[in-house]
């Protein structure tokens, strides 16, 4: 027999009754059932229960194991009786009468419980991070998410992507977030950094005539720890293909997320055809670029209903300024005042002056409009209003008034705001879409300078004629994020392949020709060898996967994760350096530089 | 029609005579023969052989394109003439007769050729890497490289490995190369290391619970280039399995490594069935533990052939020294004085006073020994020689003497010359084995003190009771290399799990329980809470790769290299620090110290 093990601990069935088996795996728990001992012993694979009683050989020896000690067993299968089998586990039919035990390794006194998973600080879990692991939630989260990452690689290599790894010691990229550093010993004076994407190398493959790349790839950014991001690094479905349209990397890879999302999904409905959203329609409709699509609430611009309206807030602020807009976000079910004054309360309570309603409701079977608002606009542009937006008896509708681009981000909010409270939003499923069409350049109020919006390697829609001719606050990329349930999945482009357009989209935010060859030297200088036309995207793993199992926290889908002072407790990291070290490398630390 | 291409240049076959296309690559050359231009368009899937004559719509702008422009063209695909076939393409029954031409993007003069890839110099290739990566060669060798490592993959996942991913930026380890440090701007004055191999991560996810890991891992080392290493960056397929014997890895990785080199060997016989064969074994046939099985020479010691023989130099050494050996290798079909004659001048080049040899030949239907030995030890010991080692007419036999372990790698080197010269080693052929029961320590001479051989986390063969009680020289580790064709293509061991056999281990070496703590904390730890008997090993992947694709130089089989001094041409790494980088990272550059 093997000196471990001849079955897993998830193994045994009926069918094995009357076998000698021998299982090895950790005490999950002992329980001591008036002087017969039931140890549950686990393993990767599942949980197999054991039972010894004083008349067992290794009855002396189970007496003395307590929980997360590693044994060895050695025992007969026999049949649970009908009023004791486990329909819920896998091995629930059968219990191992034991035989034989084996210490193969004892622990000492738990400092994190295993079984039972209760709540421990964040400190000693990192620590012990070992233990904190064996946790059945977070063992099964961490399965799961290397078999989102096989099926990933699965289904892109089903489509003929091929996965290359690109270097992790490489350039420092002047635009984009903070880059770790990684001093280089024999060109003292000198660093390294690591990669904050492989977006220039990834391009680079793709004139250098591989068509379809893609890679699971490792991402580090040195940005201040968040509540939604862990220090250090992160990964990337990073993917890239030539000779491509936008149309093309969408219908490639929304097809695949869709089926990956299904296979994880555990029977949940996801998106099938993703809806392409372009950017404006979809800050018109929902307030943000990164609309929660199961939230069934669209908003619509109702400014016509109140000009020259006794509403004379906002009748004088539309007569006023020609950029003035009046929004509406209809929520049904939400026709009471009770719910009306609830959201009005949280719009003040977000610095906002209130939130203009109106709900209706019938009286003697009439269907009315109430609240405020309805007096003073009157019967007729109520009445418009409620048409123009679908709404009913029971439902209500809340306004936000003046320039839409310093309001559009608080009325997304009372969206959601809106949709939650009601329960509108069904909260299993997975909608799924694109949002399009970003604008190229953004107004920097700062500087008085037009400033990149997104990816300064994407393509301008209308190339070098538009960056020439057009006004650049009206261009748009041919740049793309995924989104899924409120959240920014994924982010991509058609790069910008021409030099002659790179350096006029340069010059655009003030960077000369020069500029372009000193921060991107290898990207430029590549683009001018034949070029491919090409592009793709980037999608976070580590957000998809939380969506996949529902976790809060990025700690319950990470491996071995830092702290939020990016120290990873486990290992005792960073740490000083040797003397040695810091020879070799020719540098010395200084004293830190206080912040202001 | 698709705004690049209908069809990729490797796709037209003669079905598809007749159809209008669109295809878009690059120019891989142009030929004029007499006013009728051919054009080879090369994309990532192959080439398609293009003609544009005078009286195609795209002739003019035809005339213009040079070699690695990227086009678009749209033609009419054509069968070719009976006698103009070229059996040796994909696409050479037909070609495109081209209607319309749309240049995609030009290129400047290249600095270097991509068709008929002429040598050229090292720094010239790197800095343009994405014109030296279009190159047939090499590009067939970085696909091939994906294909193992995704083989590699698809086989792990097939016999129940899980990839996991490890944190890249982790703690320094002291023992082993030279780390990559990276400064913590939020901790001033300490620093994350990048892993030289996940080696702690990968046990502490045994002792988590998790059962069969692997990863293709990313692996640093700051060492000094050398010929045989890239600077920086490598990778490894990396696994470890928990309640396993070391024949589970053997096993396990065995058949799959043979499976993987068979699907890659383009038919070439690979070893199914590896040989294990113990440290001191190889040594003692082969001269060294990475043997090149190809090689049928076995060493063979005949010592005592020579013990109180006529030929004094030999006997002498062995009456004074009872550690004195005399080994013979072996050549057959080396016997002829010339190369007697050239193996010893070969030896006296390397150092060696010589090396003794007897050759036999057939003199009037005799077989006779002949050289300067045969004559000093008499006919019966020259024959007693040959019927030991089974040799015959036209063989020769070479010596070495003294104590063994201090030539046995001149030996080695001795074996493989004649080998070489002999031509007996087989080329067309991958042998593989296990080198079995590793020393687990080592006599440093320099400190007059025991020293690990290897690695310092195996597991002694014996445990405990082997530390306790027995000469630690003597002590094997189970502790094992793969070996391919002379190259060492992995190394692994079962783990010391247990932490007093571990501190015991560390204390023959003068280290104590709190150096232990110290330098591996979160190892040492984690094995006091119920550590499972694991083990594993490590495959060298651009090792495999380049015996698989014959790549002599690893610039051959990787993406994107540094050169020989750690730079990145291409992207320009590394490079001064910003001062402001500086600041946030409380480190200052001081001027290197001079080397002795």
């Amino acid at each position: 027999m093997h000196r471990y093990r001849s079955h897993t601990c998830a193994a045994l069935r009926k069918t094995d009754v009357g076998s000698t088996v021998r299982i090895s795996g950790w005490v999950h728990r002992v329980r001591d059932h008036g002087g017969v001992l039931f140890i549950d012993l686990r393993d990767h694979y599942g949980i197999t229960q054991v039972v010894a009683d004083p008349d067992s050989p290794g009855f002396k020896l189970a007496e003395t194991v307590r929980g997360e000690w590693v044994i060895r067993i050695d025992g007969l299968v026999k049949a649970r009786t009908e009023d004791t089998v486990n329909k819920t586990m896998a091995t629930g039919e059968i219990e191992l009468y034991a035989q034989e035990i084996e210490v193969l390794s004892a622990a000492k006194e738990l400092p994190l419980p295993v079984f039972g998973e209760p709540e421990y600080p964040e400190d000693v879990r990192l620590k012990y991070r070992f233990l904190d692991l064996r946790r059945e939630t977070l063992h099964r989260n961490i399965v799961k998410r290397t078999q989102v990452i096989s099926a990933m690689r699965r289904e892109m290599g089903a489509v003929g992507f091929t996965e290359y790894t690109t270097p992790i010691l490489t350039a420092s990229s002047p635009e984009g977030a903070r880059d770790f550093l990684v001093p280089s010993r024999i060109h003292p004076g000198t660093f390294y950094a690591l990669p904050q994407a492989p977006q220039q190398y990834k391009q680079l493959l793709m004139v250098a005539g591989f068509d379809r790349y893609f890679q699971i790839a490792p991402c580090f950014r040195d940005e201040d720890p968040r509540a939604d991001r862990l220090p250090g690094e992160f990964y990337q479905l990073d993917l890239e293909m030539s000779f491509v349209t936008q149309e093309d990397v969408w219908n490639t890879m929304g097809p695949l997320m869709t089926q990956i999302f299904e296979e994880f999904a555990e029977g949940k409905p996801v998106t099938k055809e993703w809806p392409r959203i372009p950017y404006d329609e979809a800050i018109r409709k929902y307030g943000t670029d990164k609309p929660d699509l199961r939230n069934p609430i669209v908003m619509e611009a109702v400014t016509e209903h109140f000009a020259g309206s006794g509403f004379k807030v906002f009748a004088g602020m539309i007569a006023s300024n020609p950029k003035v807009q009046i929004w509406a976000i209809p929520a049904k079910t939400g026709g009471s005042r009770a719910f009306c004054d609830r959201m009005n309360a949280w719009a003040q309570s977000q610095g906002q002056p209130g939130l203009g309603y109106i709900f209706w409701r019938s009286e003697n079977d009439k269907l009315e409009g109430a609240g405020p608002l309805a007096k003073n606009i009157g019967e007729e542009r109520t009445e418009a209003i409620r048409t123009q937006l679908g709404l009913g008896d029971g439902d209500a509708c809340f306004f936000v008034a003046g320039e839409p681009e310093k309001f559009y981000k608080f009325a997304g909010e009372a969206r959601t705001k809106a949709g939650e409270e009601l329960n509108l939003v069904d909260r299993d499923r997975f909608e799924l879409c694109w949002i399009v069409d970003f604008p190229f350049f953004e107004w920097n109020d700062e500087e008085k300078k037009v400033d990149f919006a997104h990816n300064p390697f994407s393509m301008p829609q209308g190339g070098l004629d538009a960056l020439q001719n057009q006004d650049p606050l009206t261009i748009k990329a041919f740049q793309y994020d995924a989104v899924c349930n409120g959240f920014e999945i994924a982010s991509g482009s058609i790069r910008n392949q021409s030099p002659e357009t790179m350096v006029a989209a340069f010059e655009k935010v003030g960077l000369s020709q020069q500029d372009v060859e000193d921060r991107f030297g290898g990207l430029y200088r590549a683009f001018q060898y034949g070029a491919p036309p090409h592009g793709g995207a980037a999608f976070g793993i580590d957000r998809i996967v939380m969506l996949l199992v529902g976790a809060k926290n990025l700690r319950e889908i990470s491996l071995f994760p830092m702290n939020q002072q990016a120290q990873d407790l486990l290992m005792g990291a960073p740490t000083p350096a040797t003397p040695t070290q810091l020879r070799e490398l020719s540098i010395r630390p200084i004293p830190p530089v206080k912040k202001d």
